[in-house]
């Protein structure tokens, strides 16, 4: 088995690696050179037709691509600790937490990082006000977040699980580009210090 | 068990709805009124926070959201017929299909819906020359699922799954919006009309 990834502070490979560390599981990564365009060659294009990165390549030569499909199958091969819950309801609850942060808090902080922000602007056709509006969104998704969180240490509970692991490279790319936790979101700051202090946070 | 859901066009009640019939199930729904803004209303927001459909209510008073997170809990209850894989290397596959249709096709679709359309004009703040580039990326997401649909009968093989369900209620609701499959991706076209034949699609 093996992983097609990319060096910090893309966040989606982060994602399979921090889950690796989680796992206590050892799949050699090949850090594909983002920069270099290596993700858009003909070698990996036959790996993923999108150009992109994570890619989980099997020894019979199929190839995964998703970083949370990735780690769903990752978690079949390997249950314990369950990071996608252990019951029919838990894994409806944290799939259902992991879509809530891709769709609330992660699109803001792609579709800014992707038409408002400088390192983009050279490569692509930016819609800057559009861009500048998921400033707000951003925040509005974080303060809904952290009336959520109140009251439990854990986006979907008592444990630590993949929407941690989504919303911890999230909330760290989005301070990459410059969009910050609001002041007032007291549950999500305490929050973001006890998932760094893990170790899998220094994937 | 009771579903929250809504009438035509929404495409994530919809999707459910398709789900259910593809099972054989009948789970009763109860159609929250949008126009009328009931999902926004204080009874709906303490079974989803973010006011939104469907939610799937259990007995014991658990709420599930998300259209994906609902289907998938469904399926672990009644596994026949497999709409989600029936192996590990199956499910990691349709779950990547399920989120590149999100991506690729659905996310456009919404942003066109939400900044370019005259309907939602009325009541949200636009940023229309971001909203029209949508129709390019929609299309360009159609080309590349076409050319990737050569050879098989459905997204993510030879069976049809979830990941059907997702693009058949996507490509209908963008019709809906005036935005129209492309003329030369006949293998899309193709696939409209096996996934249209279906009686699950008149759900």
């Amino acid at each position: 088995m093996k992983l097609y990834g990319e060096a910090m502070p893309a966040p989606n490979p982060r994602r399979v690696r921090m889950f690796l560390a989680e796992k206590g599981l050892d799949i050699p990564e090949i850090r594909v050179n983002l920069r270099k365009g290596e993700h858009k060659a003909p070698e990996h294009r036959a790996r993923n037709s999108l150009g992109q990165v994570p890619t989980l390549e099997l020894d019979e030569g199929t190839c995964i691509s998703e970083t949370i499909s990735i780690c769903r199958y990752l978690e079949e091969l390997h249950p314990e600790p369950p990071l996608f819950g252990r019951t029919a309801i838990e894994r409806a609850l944290i799939d259902m937490w992991v879509r809530r942060i891709e769709f609330q808090i992660m699109t803001p902080v792609g579709m800014f990082w992707r038409h408002a922000h400088p390192l983009t602007a050279a490569l692509l056709t930016q819609y800057k006000d559009f861009g500048e509006s998921n400033r707000e969104l951003y925040a509005r998704g974080l303060k809904w977040l952290d009336r959520e969180l109140a009251g439990r240490d854990w986006i979907a509970g008592d444990s630590y699980t993949i929407a941690d692991i989504a919303l911890l490279s999230t909330v760290d790319f989005a301070a990459f580009t410059g969009l910050v936790i609001p002041e007032e979101a007291a549950n999500i700051r305490a929050w973001h210090t006890r998932a760094t202090a893990r170790p899998s946070a220094q994937a």
